[in-house]
């Protein structure tokens, strides 16, 4: 398809930590030693001409397999779509290739696979998301599968921006000209170096640009307004990004998340004791 | 977790043709040239203690990359979550780590999915499904699909059976003592010999066994009789699979798609002449 | 309307049986001697020059009352709208007269019925399918019945194609030219026959014709080619339909069911001892 | 099932009217000529001890049926689930045999059955309720039916309450003690004499008796108080009904509906002038 | 925007009943207390040229206010949005201003907050609807949460017509010249009287007219037609409302809706003693 | 209920600018001069023991009503229920008196209303929410309504967090010992301020308090932990707001909203010209 690119390339790894990779034997082991299970959410949107529509899955699903080992975590399936990309924080539903879901439509989808889990026994569940558009839609769903198996010994740690407790030298090392704030970090410094660190063969490095929106205002007006969309799809500074910026931001981010892990979601409960 | 097994093997493979890995200035380059798109569609069910849950998805998928380049499709993120289990096709809800939707949630999903690549312009559309019970449930998504977004000049190709078409001499290679009927080939002959052939790595074949419901009537009962489900999950006899028997029919699998979409989405269609 | 046909002519029953037809002191009896409810489920769809749209409501209403009075059942009244008709076995939305439901409305309204007689407090409940097109969402809608009422004392036998059992012997009487598969047996020699034996004033035998699709492949397509329809709506043979074969199929269809519910929803339940 | 009545006796009649008893070219010629479709919409719900459940099904199929030569109307397969009943109106839902739908589904059932009608070009639609609880529901239901098919040439007739009507000389002949509103009306004078007149074979006489409930307020109250419902079922005076007094209000409804529908859904259409 | 009347004018009082402007301990006191909460239902809905759209939120509002204190009553933030207007009932959907909500969003509102109270704790619940379209969606939203939040021990009193009640004194008061019946009486004699008591500022007495449908027959047609519909909104006689009336009918109105509650939802329920 | 609190005080302003208080010809003279509509929406949602539960409903509701007379618009019934409440940014669901949507419901509410608008022929429509959990879903409400009423001509401005844009200068006076951040801002500094300046009378000085929870990660976990909420239901400092910060912080907010409008909802439009 575009021919100045490889056909297929071993990246993506069969993992032993794949829920979707165990058999219905070693789920149930896993239950009955209290392992948990994690969800990665997020996006089948336009990342610009550099990064890949899956950058918002890639990455918490790289994050939730990075944290599964010592927290005894099975990583689920990805939600590959999520809910409607926003113009001044993925540059809106107006580019080919964002595919994404109603509202009601992505509540439910969460609401139901957590629900069969907490059925299954899962006493330890997490949902991590990346898409900004996806906030208050995974807690909606999250508190509904609880409305619907009502379990007082299950927890779901519900972590909707993994990405924004970066240490203020981070931040610095990151953003040397300042920080734009996180709804036009998209497709810019952050996700791109994380890219090149993590995924290097789906990012291209040729098309990285920087770009913005002529206006990007506190608000947003339907239909979307041609000068709160820029044309590549970039939403800020992507030539900023390198692979260094990229592994820095990672070590931080996943022990974020798992120390989060470790205090909400402990491996022995202290209602165990 | 499963001590026996390596913690991760390369083998998923990112590919040039999966939509998710392309930008969207690529997939607007494949709009341009009358591409089109393939959703691959399966369940996170039970597969018996030698496949692995995800095996509804793996098959669909790859069957979807065999035949993506020479149709020009792109392959979209695959929906790893499907309709509930039946006790008949696939053991049920009742064993862990089968991960169900709701019916509504599902059709949605497939509807909201559809919908966008219609609005984005794709005219080629095809669904690829394998899990038995998404049956009636694919058909009614896709449907709704253009009944929100009518267009003239799309089509949707929808196959709910991939698997339902050898020839008479490969059935008979595979099942030397004769079909069972498609319902119990569930996690048996056919199931396990294709993932023989294509994902080795994922086949625990130290645990292949022949297993059957000590009932499988034509009716089905709520709350499932424990009668009616194999305590392994296998519905018939899994020690039968070889890989050579996959690799059989596989090609003719991958021949009947490929013929289907070569007849019903022609990368010319007879409009545009 | 049609002046070649009279205006009226006394064929359905009323009938001790249908529950419609009971006061509710009587279906308060009829709960406390453990009797059960049937609900028939067809749809409102074209049968060729020669049927009638109800004849998938007709049949199963038939059978239910075949059985009624033995297994001690109240036929409830039937769903004479289902889910959308597909071309390749039902001849699909194109046809006047074929009158369809969204698949959540479908699924709810089972839901929702079935509910009912759980909260009644009726334990042997079947349903009794006959349109093709309604498979997976008539179990979806009792799955969720008993999500919404669960109750341990309760069964729900689900029967979605109970003309699926024929025996060999049968099936080379009514198929001497080999038995093209249920889903183009539609308006066809099988229920065609039926409903001469069962409902001959509803038969246009002069209107009889074989027909077939050009094109009937084993995946769909939308919207639907006009090859894959055959312009009468009959998808095979109906000029060899026969009331004697009706009545050889009606025999085995109603031992058929019968049996199943003997063996499923007996009239003393073992928890009952 | 009750040994003091015979199993089954030749009442309901099949006729040339009945859209299901059609064929789809039948329907096509019908809609050709610009006949119309008319849909009965009722309940199952308990009637006290001496009709029968579908009562509120019977009676607006009667009144169809008998509308519908003269003014070329296809009378369409009953609603026979409505909504939920209400204590003041109907006894509530305590009664065993009332078979209620939830609201939305109740409303997306008539939305989509009517929307068909409108995509198969039926410009003549009516829609003829008898449940009183069905009101707004219904209207609910058409309206967005429209929504769905806007088609400016084809109008609804929404009938309510076929019943309200009546000549102030039959309403004292049906109340000579007093009319007690329409309400309280269930089970009682007006539906027992039209069911004694339309369907003696379902009415008990024997058990035909007086009730009340002990208070009947002018609003309703959740639970259901004890003292809203009275113990039969009976809401007023069902032993003042009589054959005579069913045929002189049968009459007046008759022509009632027919003359609503000859003015708003006339055979010829001012537009097609 | 009327340069004729005066910007702002404080008419509508804060109010220590209402709930909206509780803190939360005060409402755990209340609860503690067992005090009720009542939730007023209107629509948007015109009421001709001379009552403003709030019409139908500001009646119940103040009858709920005037009824709170003896009863010990919080009055819940107003449903100030209903379903659809219907022509003969209050002009349909045709009226620029006239915002209405379908069916099934209706319904779950009123669902979610009184299931929200049942939550709470409280056990004294009420709903007082003034829009007659909003019959039987109000007492459905109530069943429902009823459904969710099952508590033996809370009560709902739905009161959907409290303007229905008036004795034939004030009855022949208020309509000398005959009671046209409720549906007409719209934007007419009782409400316009009830808004010149309550609410003169919001009356423009200058433009009270007399008007009337050219046909209300008793059943609706969709699309609406021409003539069922009164050019003003008008439905009868406005020019015949006085504040006297309205002060009349409003007596009665709050004793009508106080009996109801202290009878049904009295302050101290007799399963506390 | 609040012995120490008069009954009833007068507040609350009727206004030429409230949408509900119009007439329908008012409302098409509206249209027709191009004047626009702003929805506040809110929560009903506890603020601690000092502020009102209705605090978020007041405040869009002021704004609105404070811009709407130079921009002509109408200011239409606020939403007073909003999505559920999070422990992080209101305390949670665990308050009594905090009354809030399902996601779906809260969607669905936003959509019909707006899409009634757009069908009226309002071309400048505007929302205005300060309820922080409500994100995204006021947002896919507009997009729904737009989905559903296309309108070429029309523009609906989204305003999720009109507080968020305050000067540095403001903001250092308003948070003298550091910004906390938007999320723990409730009932604290900035909220408590402009209600002293606002609506003083629903203010309880007397009971501002400091308070924090124990914990506030950037996570959330259900059920929510104990130690995520702070007992009062404040989350950070009220004791440090004050009348003069509530005038300050006030004029920014009405400045920034108004300016936003004029920009986007302009008067005149360009396409006018």
């Amino acid at each position: 398809m575009t021919p100045d690119r490889e056909p297929a390339r071993a990246t993506t790894r069969a993992h032993a930590r794949f829920l979707g990779e165990r058999t219905w034997p070693e789920v149930q082991s896993a239950i009955a030693r209290n392992a948990g299970v994690i969800l990665p959410i997020g996006a089948t949107e336009q990342h610009g001409p550099h990064l890949p529509l899956n950058t918002d899955v890639v990455l918490p699903t790289e994050v939730a397999l990075a944290v599964a080992e010592p927290l005894d975590l099975l990583v689920a399936p990805a939600l590959a779509y999520g809910s409607r990309s926003r113009p001044l924080s993925g540059g809106g539903q107006g580019f080919v290739g964002t595919t994404s879901l109603r509202g009601p439509t992505f509540i439910a989808l969460i609401t139901d696979v957590l629900s069969e889990w907490l059925r299954h026994g899962f006493r330890r569940l997490a949902v991590l998301n990346w898409h900004w558009e996806n906030h208050n839609f995974v807690y909606e769903g999250a508190y509904e599968a609880l409305e619907l198996r009502t379990r007082t010994d299950a927890r779901i740690a519900v972590m909707e921006s993994p990405f924004g407790q970066l240490s203020p030298e981070t931040m610095n090392t990151l953003y040397p000209e300042g920080f734009p704030g996180w709804e036009p970090e998209h497709a810019s410094i952050l996700e791109t170096s994380l890219m090149m660190h993590l995924r290097p063969d789906l990012v291209r490095e040729e098309l990285m640009i920087d770009d913005a929106a002529a206006r990007s205002p506190w608000y947003d007006v339907l239909p979307t307004p041609d000068d709160f969309v820029p044309t590549s799809g970039v939403l800020w500074k992507a030539t900023q990004a390198t692979r260094e910026k990229g592994e820095l931001a990672w070590g931080e981010i996943v022990e974020g998340v798992s120390q989060a892990l470790v205090k909400d979601l402990p491996r022995t409960r202290s209602d165990d004791a």
